[in-house]
C-alpha cells in the first residue's frame, strides 16, 4: 500500500530550478511520486494536507519539506512549477484543473479520473491553460523491468508486438484502507482505478494511439461486507494497428505472498516474447524487476533493479520546463484514461454464484 | 509436434482385456495417446493407415502392434473395444460416428470437431449407440502439473476458483506441417483446434457445466504466405457460476525457446493462486510440470514429473468397460467442444496493420 520505489539519482535540473508543492496525501503513492521527483532533481518546497497526521507521516520520510498553511499558499507561490498530489480518486481531476488554472503543472496519482465527464473537463482546462496533467502510472513508469521492456521492443528484439497481457493483482489489506476505498463513487471502479496502469502499458508497448474496448467485466466475488468494492475486473482491447490486449486486476493477493502483488506483463512479438515479473519472481526470488526475454537466439533472464533507472521523472520535469512531450504526450495520458473509463462504464457486472 | 508424454505404468486391466485399434495417424499426438493407453493396461492390437510410411513410423515406436489391412478389419474384430485415432481434424467426427456405430468406443485427438454440425451429429450418434466419444485434451490430461492443479483445487487449497487464464503458444514449424494444417476447412480455425484444450480446462477447474463466450478474436499477423492459417486467437468466457476465463493461443513460440511452447495456466482462488508452467520453467529449468502454489500460508514451488501420474487413461478404460463416467462425462466433452466452436464461429477477425 505504501510501496514507494527508489532509484538512481539523475538530476536533470539544478537545486531549486524545479520546485514542487505536494498536497492531498490520501494515497501512499505520494511517497513514490516524491522519490521519483527528488531523484530527478526536483525540490519539494511545500507539503500541505488538511490532516496534520498525514503531513507528519509524510515528513517522517521527507523531513526537509516545509509545511504550507494552505493549498492557496502553494498555488500562489510563483516559485512553484508543479503540484504533486494523491487525492481521493474522484477529486483528482478537479484539483488538477485548479492547479493548471493557477499556472502550475500537475502530477497526480493514478487514476487521474473516475468519470468521462471529469476527463472532458480536464482535457478542456489543459488545452485552455497550456499546463500539463501528468498521471503516475507507476506500474510501468516506476518499474525498471517495465522500462527495460520498452527499450527491448524499441531495439526490435522481439519483432513486432502483436499481443500484451497484464496481470495486476493487489493485496486487499481491508482493515487498513480508508472509507473511500470501498465507495465506488469515490474510487471509480476497479477498471478505472488499478486498470488505468494496464491500458497505458498496452498503448505504450504496442505503439498505439487509440484502441477499442471489446469486452470488460467486474465482480465482487468474496467481499459481501463491502458491496461497492469490485474485487475483480478484466478487459480485452484491440489497438488501432490490430494488436490485442487482455488484462485482469483483482484484490486477491494471498496473504502468503511475500509482496503486495505478483504483477506480470507478457508481451508477444513476431520474433520473441518478454515476460516481466515486476515485484517478485514467485517461488524463486523476492527481488524486483525480473525480465524473461525469449528470442530466436535463446532465453535470457535478467534481474535489473538499479540498472535501468526511471527516465520518466526527468523527462516530465524537462517537458514542463521546455514545452516538449518526451515523457509522454498529454493525448497518450488522456487516451489511456479514456479507455479505462470506457472499460469501466461498459463492464458486464458478474453475479457470482461461486 | 511429436510431443508424446510418458508416465507411470498403472494397469487398470489385465493384458488383452481392453484391446484397441489405432488408425488415422495424421497427427503425432497418436503417440502420446498410445502411451497413455498402454500405461493404463490397454493392448494395442492393430494399427491401420492408408499411408504405409505413417504405419512404419508408428511401428518404430510401437513395434509389437500388428498392421491391419483395413479399417474394416479393426471395426469388425469383436475383441476390439476402442479405436484411437488422430485424423485430419475435420474428419475426426465422421470417423468417430463410424466407430461408435460399429459398437466400439472412440478416442480421438483434439479437436474432436471442426463444426457445430459435426458436433450435433456426433451427439446424436453417441446417444443412439451408447458408445463413448473421448477427446485427447492433452494439455490437461497428459500434464502432471495440470492433474495436480485439479487435486489442489479439490482439496480447497486456494479457496473457491474465480478466474482461470490460459496461454497456449505453439511453435509453428511451418516447413514440417502437412497441407491440411494451413487449410481452415480442414483444421477448423485456431480456437476450434488448439483452443479446445483451453476451454476444457476452464470448465474442469471451475466446476462449470456450461459457460458463455463473451468475446473472441482471431488473426493472421505474420504468415501472409498461408492466409488461411490463424496464427493468433483468444477468447474470454463467463461460467455459469460467474467464474471468468481468458485464454490466448498462438503459433509464435520463438525459435530460441528450448521446447515447443511455454504453456501456462493461472488459477485465481479466493484464498490462493496456482500457476502451472507445463513444459518448462522458462529461463530457470527445462524440466516439465512446474507448479507454483501461493496460499494464505506461503509459496510452494514443486516440479512434479513422475509424482502425479495420468489418471485419465485408466479411468477412461474403466468407464468404457463399466458404463461409468469417472474420467469425464460425455456432456463435459461435448460442451467444451461446443464452446470452442462457438468462440471460433463468433470470433472477430482482426485486420492487422502491424
Amino acid at each position: 500500500m505504501n510501496y514507494a520505489p527508489k532509484g538512481k539519482v539523475n538530476h536533470v535540473v539544478e537545486a531549486g530550478e524545479f520546485q514542487v508543492g505536494v498536497t492531498a496525501l490520501d494515497h501512499g503513492h505520494i511517497n513514490g511520486m516524491t522519490n521519483g521527483l527528488i531523484e530527478a532533481g526536483a525540490t519539494i518546497k511545500y507539503v500541505y494536507d488538511p490532516d496534520p497526521e498525514k503531513v507528519a507521516e509524510y515528513r517522517e520520510t521527507f523531513p526537509d519539506v516545509e509545511v504550507a498553511d494552505s493549498l492557496e499558499q502553494i498555488l500562489e507561490d510563483p516559485e512553484i512549477k508543479m503540484v504533486a498530489a494523491a487525492a481521493v480518486p474522484n477529486l483528482r481531476s478537479a484539483l488538477g484543473n485548479r492547479v493548471m488554472k493557477a499556472g502550475k503543472d500537475y502530477f497526480t496519482d493514478k487514476t487521474g479520473f473516475t468519470s468521462l465527464d471529469q476527463l472532458a473537463e480536464t482535457r478542456r482546462v489543459q488545452k485552455e491553460t497550456g499546463r500539463r496533467y501528468f498521471v503516475y502510472f507507476s506500474e510501468r513508469l516506476h518499474v525498471e523491468a517495465a522500462v527495460l521492456a520498452g527499450q527491448l521492443i524499441e531495439e526490435g528484439r522481439i519483432g513486432k508486438v502483436i499481443q500484451v497481457t497484464g496481470f495486476g493483482p493487489h493485496r486487499l489489506d481491508k482493515e487498513k484502507r480508508p472509507d473511500w476505498f470501498f465507495n465506488k463513487e469515490e474510487y471509480g471502479g476497479i477498471l478505472a482505478d488499478i486498470g488505468s496502469h494496464q491500458i497505458e502499458q498496452f498503448l505504450y508497448y504496442t505503439g498505439n494511439e487509440d484502441a477499442e474496448v471489446i469486452a470488460s467485466k467486474v465482480a465482487n466475488y468474496d467481499n459481501p461486507d463491502v458491496p461497492e468494492l469490485e474485487d475483480y475486473g478484466d478487459a480485452t482491447l484491440v489497438g488501432d494497428n490490430g494488436a490485442t490486449f487482455f488484462f485482469k486486476v483483482d484484490w486477491f493477493t494471498p496473504d502468503g505472498l511475500p509482496t503486495w502483488g505478483d504483477g506480470r506483463t507478457f508481451i508477444t512479438g513476431t520474433k520473441g516474447t518478454i515476460e516481466l515479473r515486476k515485484y517478485l519472481d514467485v517461488g524463486r526470488e523476492d527481488s524486483l524487476d525480473h525480465v524473461y526475454l525469449v528470442t530466436e537466439e535463446g532465453v535470457e533472464h535478467r534481474q535489473v533493479t538499479g540498472e535501468i533507472g526511471f527516465p520518466f521523472f526527468g523527462q516530465m520535469i524537462l517537458d514542463c520546463l521546455n514545452g516538449t512531450e518526451e515523457a509522454m504526450t498529454q493525448e497518450h495520458i488522456f487516451k489511456a484514461q479514456e479507455l479505462c473509463l470506457l472499460a469501466q462504464e461498459k463492464a458486464q457486472v458478474i453475479q457470482s454464484k461461486i
